[in-house]
């Protein structure tokens, strides 16, 4: 067998460690007799390993007491809907637009209120995070929401934005965890697994207690509506079991890293030997403002399309997996998530100076 | 490594050949150098996975070509809330109540609209299903609901109900692809997994097209209205790909076996060796009335609450797991899904007759 070095944007590269015991324990998890894929959601043993995944995110984000973390379903997508449905009380919200999935989430909020656009950067085509030291927040605005890592743009916020009082929502999916966030400055943390944690298919939410009510919007679905769950313990309905084992196992896999300190230092300097690189290359380069630039998701181009396509297909014949840049940003894009490791960068990198020797 | 026979109402026994493709394919799917959890769902590899599987089930069950097929996520609770929303043209609606699930279904649905619960079985604690053949169809309603299988009480319509016209919309959960149905009879099939097809975290709706519109109720999250999945051919957002794939490796198996009307002779035959031996035991008997039967969950007592914690306790040492009875109904319950060997089954009914010598 031989694994490739997957650069995909998600869903993304997982630690090997993880996938092997995975597949160890398919048959039989722990001495049970059966896979946690046919287990109980009310049994003591999928309570045991939804309990050690939530304690050990926790530990890791270093998440206070007055916060809930819910294991939930629908992708980021869903919660589209569900932030404003569950904190809209004055039906005013205030968003700021860094890429497409910030304006996606804009856009459903629309359908249930007034959303103010307080700031935005896609007249630079997203390739910056605009000044948020004074922005026009709503008076009577009920949250803030920003996507704290651009996926697509690679970009990343590198300063909470200052909501002057307004609760700050935060879509993380494809930064989660890759650096320590301080949990108190949002009311709402909330992301996708599938690029950074586990597979696709499970959505955590981190939301602080006084939060969680229900003073909802009419007509949101139970299912949508935090309080069911929060009550729950996030066991309303059968969980999506086996994406939340495989979650914990990739938690105690960043434990035994070191945690988010030892992961930020890792993750910097695996994105240091790429930007480095395209800071002096004559053929690539970054698409992005270098102050914004994005720890996960690095795009960069060539600026001409035949060439782009011919070293994303050189790539792959190297083991080089899916780089192939978004369709809005064209190029290439390289995601290094937690899981890939230096070795993957590295090799990329060395391939990147092969192909411009060759192609110059 | 000893796998035990789990009679687990859900999540529940998956075919071991299944689990067993699964650990080998862990790390490596067919060659391509990544597991499935980490594959882009907009990659050709995946397209492959969610079509075939598609493919599959529309053989198996032999869904005309007008019908869509929707991987969906957010389980069965979360339909409760879409199908109102996606059909409720005239906001009425007809249920009829045969257990906890279309109860909850039926609940969800008054949020929505006029709910008239035209038949029930609630005087009985659900023991049987009504007779549906003239029932009090409203002439406004926008369809008639049911749950064709109970999993908690153990019975199973047996005759489509006549709904006068009206489209019927079926939760079938637990009883899927364990016999044949003639899809043409309904409007609306769905599914969780999590008992007779994979691992939790996808529900299936197979929707006859002209149901499938942009006409839903105001305020239906994005997520929610069918039309946005339909269109997207399931990936409007990311799917829960590694569960897709593992119920299509099932279809597989269920292909294998000899599709559902081997399936239904294995099951009847299965279900037969429980039920005839609670016909005739002094000790344990069946809960509902025999011409309303489950083929998958059958329900059984002694009379005797400590009697019945004594045998759930000795079976679980002789590998027989999960045998308690849900709450509402007490006793055992003995779920015997499409992946239960005749075997398991077996090894019950000898346990039983043991346990029955012992304590009579």
């Amino acid at each position: 067998m031989a694994r490739v070095y997957n650069f995909s944007a998600g869903p993304a590269v997982l630690p090997e460690e993880v996938l092997k015991e995975a597949a160890d324990e398919m048959l039989d998890y722990r001495g049970c007799g059966m896979s946690v894929m046919e287990m109980s959601h009310r049994s003591q043993m999928f309570a045991d390993i939804i309990e050690t995944a939530e304690a050990d995110l926790r530990e890791l984000m270093n998440i206070p007491d007055n916060y809930k973390v819910l294991f939930l379903q629908g992708g980021a997508s869903q919660q589209f809907s569900a932030i404003p449905m569950n904190l809209m009380k004055n039906k005013v919200a205030d968003y700021i637009i860094t890429g497409q999935w910030a304006k996606k989430a804009c856009q459903e909020a629309q359908r249930y209120g007034k959303v103010n656009i307080i700031a935005s950067s896609e007249d630079k085509t997203y390739t910056y995070i605009p000044d948020c030291s004074d922005l026009p927040i709503s008076e009577d605005a009920d949250y803030v929401y920003v996507c704290w890592n651009n996926t697509i743009y690679g970009t990343k916020y590198n300063k909470v934005p200052n909501t002057k009082g307004k609760i700050l929502v935060a879509d993380m999916s494809s930064s989660i965890l890759s650096e320590p966030v301080n949990v108190e400055d949002f009311g709402v943390i909330y992301f996708g697994v599938q690029k950074n944690v586990g597979p696709a298919g499970v959505v955590i939410c981190i939301i602080r207690e006084d939060l969680i009510t229900d003073d909802v919007l009419p007509g949101t679905p139970t299912m949508l509506k935090w309080k069911t769950q929060a009550d729950a313990n996030s066991l309303y309905n059968t969980p999506p079991c086996y994406g939340i084992y495989i979650c914990g196992k990739v938690f105690q896999w960043l434990k035994k890293q070191g945690g988010l300190e030892a992961m930020k230092q890792r993750n910097e300097e695996k994105a240091k030997l790429l930007y480095d690189f395209l800071d002096q290359s004559e053929l690539f380069k970054g698409t992005v403002e270098k102050k914004d630039r994005s720890l996960m998701n690095v795009p960069f181009v060539t600026g001409d399309k035949d060439l782009d396509a011919k070293f994303v297909a050189e790539a792959k014949a190297e083991g080089l997996e899916n780089l192939k840049g978004h369709r809005t940003v064209g190029g290439m894009r390289a995601s290094i998530y937690n899981a890939m490791p230096k070795a993957g960068v590295e090799k990329l990198v060395a391939f990147m100076k092969k192909f411009e020797e060759e192609n110059k």
